[in-house]
């Protein structure tokens, strides 16, 4: 059963372009996958994507884990060259490359050695130099990259990258480890073109999510390409919001893995005009980088560990649109919330029990999403504004609780259960406090989540 | 198979005394439990403590849920009264009661009618003031509480309540929801007599825990009692730390509960004379209390929801305490470390992750740890320091990761996995940066946990 793009209004950013799931290359980028024998299986774990035409603005976010692995420090550190910003959040790039079966997490300064052998290899193959290269792995903590196989691999595929959507999707491929389903997401915008008239631009996107049997932990990666033009500081300060309102609020397990990594690459190569802050282009750019992400994040959260739904939340009526969030993301992070979605039980018991519990994001994320930095610095954690007695829940479209009424709603439980019975579970909140609206995603919590990961993984 | 109070060393608190498990009624309370009715199954649901002598000094900590059912809001106003500070953490009181079956949470006025009415009831059974009864309450939320069978069981119990052991257990038995076995825990302590020879004061504590099927979540009550005497605000004091390091580093699925409450109420009616701010007296009682709250959030954590082991992480080196007891907690709530203890797989890429997703508690939790207001504020959520080139892993007695020695440590895995057959799983961490000590209890993830969770409740 699959849950179509449209099948929900976004709530965060009210005017989102449509996404289609397919992977569509834009222009000025090459791609492919292949199977390098990294992984057991012998299934695809080779990616690669090139640009054709010089560097690509790019902006990036990573985990806040605090052991971020290999690929993360060494993207870091080359965007920060590439940009002379220390932050390591934007710069430039020609290549990214992939390598799923392997983390290259927890192997220390080797592990960070065999990063950088990686891309000297590909940035050899390609022409460009080291620092133009940017890194994602995903796979088993604490082992060691095969270098000759990830060398033999390079080798192979860099010459056989392809200027189209194959090409992609390709990559799309090679980029899961256990996702149930390839993931992609792709629209197109139309932007104000160097002559003046409408030039279209594509945004497409391709991720790993959170279905995972083997790898000790769920990494989330995903990169997104354009062939828009725009400068990387400007990039990164349209993903950073989209990053906050979607990929942020994905909930599998609660567990953020040491290499989570989100790569927006820009080629320039459509025949729009350079987007510059403040215009209405930035903001279609936005929106459609917003849109990818979002439907990405949702393919992610319905593939998640042992899930058999989507489980949203969509909160309105909060004080602000950060405490929206952080009671939608609270709700579908309960393992109680989970348990109920898994047996279709309308438990608004556990919903309103989540929804007092929410506390707001990190300042980082905060600061991400739009606070000003001492603001996010002083909101961080803390608890949300809620008032149980304007407090309105409803289950797959069934109001179970309105505080204005006196609480429990009488309702048709049956019918509830039925509804429930569904690709996708959706939980709305009425706060009635304001005007901030936000939401999340999650899956339900099954017994298979729990064989697949206290399976021996060695 | 049961786990011993005496089974590690303490670590936050070098030197707690040691605690026995049996429930032993301090001088100066009677106390008793029977079944009123409210429970469907007959079993005892109904626990009373009094005071024989007069009002109790009483200290509090309840859940920070932002939907606190009408027993927690209405203790806290009890207390405020009668200590007339609006925080509601201390006061006076001469009776407790524990309705298990009905969590009278989210029922809105009505639901605050009834709570008032059980005091009334209670208060006029004993010869009381109303604002001297304090209440708990655990069960189904969204259900009113069974008005006439509570009444009935007041006024039967009350004359039978008893000033023996057996009293207290029969509280403890009654205040049980599905908890697996009744706990309870005593220490006795030597202060410092009236007439300034050592005088013996019993601190005696009972719990119900997390091991719950119906209820719609999973509630923690606790109940301490002595001997001792003491002013309120002090007992607040003394109770805040001892519950910051204790219960505050249970988890079983990371929900907090509408109603979890600890009330401490000690009686005076030892021989000690009254403990004074900043004697070794008050340090010592401090020790009890938290020595009987340690015992009694591991035999919570131990039956938490369809768990087979107690988990325990223990962190030493951090840079204080505080970022200690984060790293901890982070480890004991994480579904992958949870699941793979359940797994006896001794993976360490997962304990590893889940201490790089580290932040500290939130702002009220710091400061009632000791932290000054505003570098609680400052630092709450915020990430643990960490170095994963100094890190130190150990799984049940097994080294597997030292990043001083480059990473992951040869093993023998069959060896570590037996080890980790056990009643109580201990995973131990040094981050070499500091002196900080913390440590958390918690439980493996089972499909036993999915299964109890996603049955229909109603």
């Amino acid at each position: 059963m699959t849950v179509s793009a449209d099948s929900t209004v976004p709530v965060a950013s009210t005017d989102l372009p449509q996404v289609e799931r397919r992977a569509s290359l834009p222009a000025g980028f090459r791609a492919g996958g292949l199977a390098a024998g990294i992984k057991a299986s012998g299934r695809p774990d080779l990616a690669i994507a090139v640009t054709t035409a010089g560097p690509a603005a790019v902006a990036a976010v990573f985990t806040p884990n605090a052991f971020a692995a290999a690929p993360v420090r060494r993207s870091r550190a080359n965007l920060a060259e590439t940009s002379g910003d220390p932050r390591g959040g934007f710069g430039w790039a020609q290549a990214v490359i992939s390598t799923s079966g392997s983390a290259n997490a927890a192997t220390g300064t080797p592990g960070d050695q065999d990063q950088a052998d990686v891309g000297r290899r590909l940035a050899a193959a390609v022409g460009i130099p080291d620092a133009h290269v940017l890194h994602l792995s995903t796979g088993i903590i604490g082992t060691r990259l095969p270098l000759d196989r990830v060398a033999a691999g390079i080798d192979a595929l860099v010459p056989a990258l392809e200027a189209s959507d194959a090409g992609l999707e390709a990559a799309a491929v090679a980029l899961r480890t256990t996702d149930s389903v390839t993931k992609t997401a792709t629209t197109t915008i139309e932007l104000r073109g160097s002559d003046g008239r409408p030039a279209a631009v594509t945004v497409s996107g391709i991720a790993k999510g959170v279905g995972m049997i083997h790898p000790n932990m769920a990494t989330m990666l995903a990169v997104v390409l354009t062939d828009a033009s725009i400068q990387p500081g400007l990039l990164w300060s349209l993903l950073r919001p989209a990053a906050a309102r979607t990929w942020n609020q994905l909930s599998v397990n609660g567990d953020t893995s040491t290499n989570d990594t989100v790569f927006v690459l820009a080629s320039g190569a459509s025949d729009a005009a350079e987007v510059e802050a403040g215009t209405s282009s930035a903001a279609a750019l936005g929106r459609a980088i917003e849109a990818v992400a979002r439907d990405l994040a949702r393919q992610q959260a319905a593939d998640g560990e042992g899930a058999t739904i989507l489980m949203t939340a969509v909160v309105r009526g909060a004080r602000d649109d950060a405490e929206a969030r952080a009671v939608a993301r609270s709700i579908v992070s309960s393992s109680l919330v989970k348990a109920a979605a898994h047996g279709k039980d309308p438990n608004w018991g556990r919903i309103a029990g989540a929804a007092g519990n929410a506390r707001l994001a990190p300042a980082a994320v905060l600061e991400a999403a739009g606070l000003d930095a001492d603001v996010a610095a002083a909101r961080a954690g803390s608890p949300v504004s809620l008032d149980p007695d304007r407090l309105h829940i409803a289950i797959a479209g069934y109001p179970v609780f309105d505080g204005t009424l006196g609480g429990p709603l009488p309702f048709d439980r049956g019918a509830a259960r039925t509804a429930m019975n569904a690709a996708e579970l959706r939980v709305e909140l009425d706060l009635r406090l304001g005007d901030g609206t936000g939401e999340a995603f999650g899956c339900d919590l099954t017994e298979a989540y729990v064989l697949e990961n206290s399976e021996y993984t060695t």
